[in-house]
């Protein structure tokens, strides 16, 4: 063969969005004199403390302690491991002291990112031959989307009207989908200051969505990725806190309260199953199977962070949460001064308390044309709202992302995102 | 819910065959008295001069060495990267060095080891619901099985009888699918010292196989994981390197040449679309949604490695190479000690030249039944061939690893095998 014809490709590949990620963490290169509220990434001074050695030297240390002898350690860091994961008892202590959540070590596995842990819990969930369907907040992860789109999976939408995706839109759903005999199995909810809306959900709704999870069969399967950065003294309890009936299957990242170089997330998974078998084995499985284990190196370089911090995720993520929290309040601010009253007729935004984002409406399409000529002729980068929607939903949206600029970045930004809007 | 329903979760996930990888690796584990011919790891002794923090150090003065500043080669190792991976580059100049193959650096994507290399092409090339089935070799790669089956994509197995599998043994099989609709897009095939049987392809035959892949239109995804343990000057060239019309995908590992802890695999496509999109940024795009990137951390350890070693995976390659075929030697010196004739009626085995595996034909079901005994009455652990196979094939044969084992272990282990088979 010459030449492999585009057509034969699979088809979930060739879908455009299946690339947005990929296009967000590019995008940026590509104009390098525009300011950028594209990519959710870390700010770089987050990673100012963090010396991978030393930390693999914390977790080493931490090794020994525990009796292991050199030639064990090293073992540890450079063998193969176990697929599980090295820090499943870190973790589920860390849940337990800082999220009141009670779960066994073995029921964590490690992944490669909250990404990986998307795909191997989908994968484990649901059987595309059997109608199985997955529903998803619309607009909403663009990373859970893709999962579902490269396992072969139907997704259905539960809007997300900037305060999560509410039981009775899951209800109906779920419902609409029974009718033409398909099952919706999980639903992919961030209670907590989701990507992209920036939503959080209230208490109420979070235990409304629960209790109608439990009745609808569906299986929640929650992201925690932006709960580090709630108001000290306003954090709302997790899904997987209030789940009496293992009803949610949390998974987490440490790209964001730690290094996204690490590429470390994990899946809390207690369901187990009329067979007596449990879902943390299923989805250490497939994870096998993906990518046999996650690098023991990565893991050391977070266990050694996390010990750090006393071993508690909070505390490691709060360290990082006021810069982001100073951030949106700059972002916030420089809204209201350059474009006045955040509901408005022609432009409107939330007000998010937490997170990377702010989801904005404007009275025009914010596509890739808009966003060309935005970079191009103001110097000001943003991303379409379209790229996280599931059909032809939010063609007049646009997310910001302020997580990794610094407040001037973030004032002149908005100042050029203004004449953008009012072009 | 209190319980999930077993029958509920994915059907390829339930597939018992799935675990077996998890269990190559655990299983020694719970006999740790036995001898075990069991896991395919590398040997300890390959880590001893590998020093994490120092060879991310030498990627770090090597990214200086490149002009760039102290506070963008911290962000380089800790922010998210590009999801092609840093070592482009470094692989791409390597393999034309040390195997003359010619590809742009941007031709080769990094992945989370050979593993989800394997998952993100085979994604890629095939779509279950168009009747796409990928071949494998039969007994073969029990990852790659694994890949097909999370991916609901259906397998037909082309032989390995100890030659590796024939041009016309492939042809039968495409001509079979085809009768029945279905179209065979790629073959997994690993023409050095394949894991389970140690096959290796002569050049005859690996040359046919081009010839009859390109006749069929099917693409060959060559793993090179133990190409490097070849003997010195008696090298095949690998498909990749023989290929002449974009006809092979080759993936590889430093799982066996670097560390295993790492994590690090690539894919090398040169292949593009009649749409002129290239097939390295399609795998790109599903390696983005499986994993976002792999490890920059785990990047720069392996970097380091081959900077370390002049930049060539060969001679990386080739300052463990002899520790394995030293075992292999004791191994098949063993063998002929304590069983007799290779060819012997009751028990035969093969006699590689290279890699870390053998294969073993015994009189009597070699099942889990008799792996069980031989870990309890015999204190030795094997592999029973029935994990690596399709179909019910292989119930008398077993896989010996020797990789990770001492000679005098090696020795005794074959003793004790010996009374496993004279049972």
């Amino acid at each position: 063969m010459s030449r492999l014809a585009l057509a034969d490709l699979s088809a979930a590949v060739l879908d455009p969005r299946l690339g947005s990620m990929t296009f967000l963490n590019e995008i940026t290169a590509r104009y390098p004199g525009a300011i950028s509220f594209g990519p959710g990434a870390p700010h770089d001074e987050a990673f100012e403390a963090v010396d991978p050695a030393r930390l693999m030297a914390v977790f080493e240390r931490h090794l020994a302690g525990r009796g292991l002898e050199p030639g064990q350690i090293r073992r540890r860091l450079l063998q193969y491991g176990p697929t599980r994961g090295l820090l499943g008892e870190m973790i589920a202590a860390s849940l337990r002291t800082d999220e009141a959540i009670t779960v066994d070590p073995d029921q964590v596995v490690v992944t490669v990112g909250a990404q990986e842990a998307l795909v191997a819990v989908l994968r484990v969930l649901h059987d595309p031959a059997r109608g199985d369907v997955v529903a998803v907040t619309d607009p909403g992860y663009a990373g859970a989307h893709g999962a579902a789109r490269i396992l072969g999976l139907e997704m259905v939408g539960v809007p997300d009207d900037g305060r999560g995706p509410h039981a009775a839109a899951l209800r109906t759903v779920v419902t609409a989908a029974e009718r033409i005999g398909r099952r919706v199995r999980s639903l992919v909810v961030a209670p907590d200051f989701a990507n992209p809306t920036g939503a959080e959900m209230s208490l109420a709704a979070r235990l409304e969505l629960l209790a109608e999870a439990e009745r609808l069969g569906v299986l929640l399967l929650e992201d925690t990725t932006y709960r580090f950065t709630a108001p000290p003294g306003a954090e709302i309890a997790s899904l997987k806190a209030l789940d009496r009936t293992q009803q949610v299957v949390q998974i987490g990242t440490f790209a964001k309260i730690g290094v996204p170089g690490a590429r470390l997330g994990y899946v809390v998974a207690d369901q187990s199953t009329d067979a007596g078998t449990a879902l943390a084995d299923h989805v250490t499985t497939v994870k096998g199977v993906l990518t046999v284990n996650t690098s023991p190196i990565a893991q050391a370089v977070i266990g050694g962070l996390l010990l750090e911090h006393g071993g508690s995720m909070r505390r490691l993520g709060d360290r990082r949460a006021g810069l982001y929290r100073r951030n949106l309040r700059v972002l916030l601010e420089a809204l209201r001064r350059h474009l006045g009253d955040p509901h408005g007729e022609d432009v409107s935004w939330n007000e998010p308390a937490g997170g990377f984002f702010v989801r904005m409406s404007v009275n025009k399409p914010a596509d890739e044309k808009l966003l060309r000529r935005s970079a191009e002729d103001f110097g000001v980068l943003w991303t379409p709202m379209r790229y996280f929607s599931l059909g032809d939903g939010g063609n007049r949206q646009l997310r910001l992302a302020c997580s990794s600029l610094d407040p001037e970045q973030i004032d002149e930004g908005v100042s050029r995102l203004a004449k953008v809007v009012r072009d």
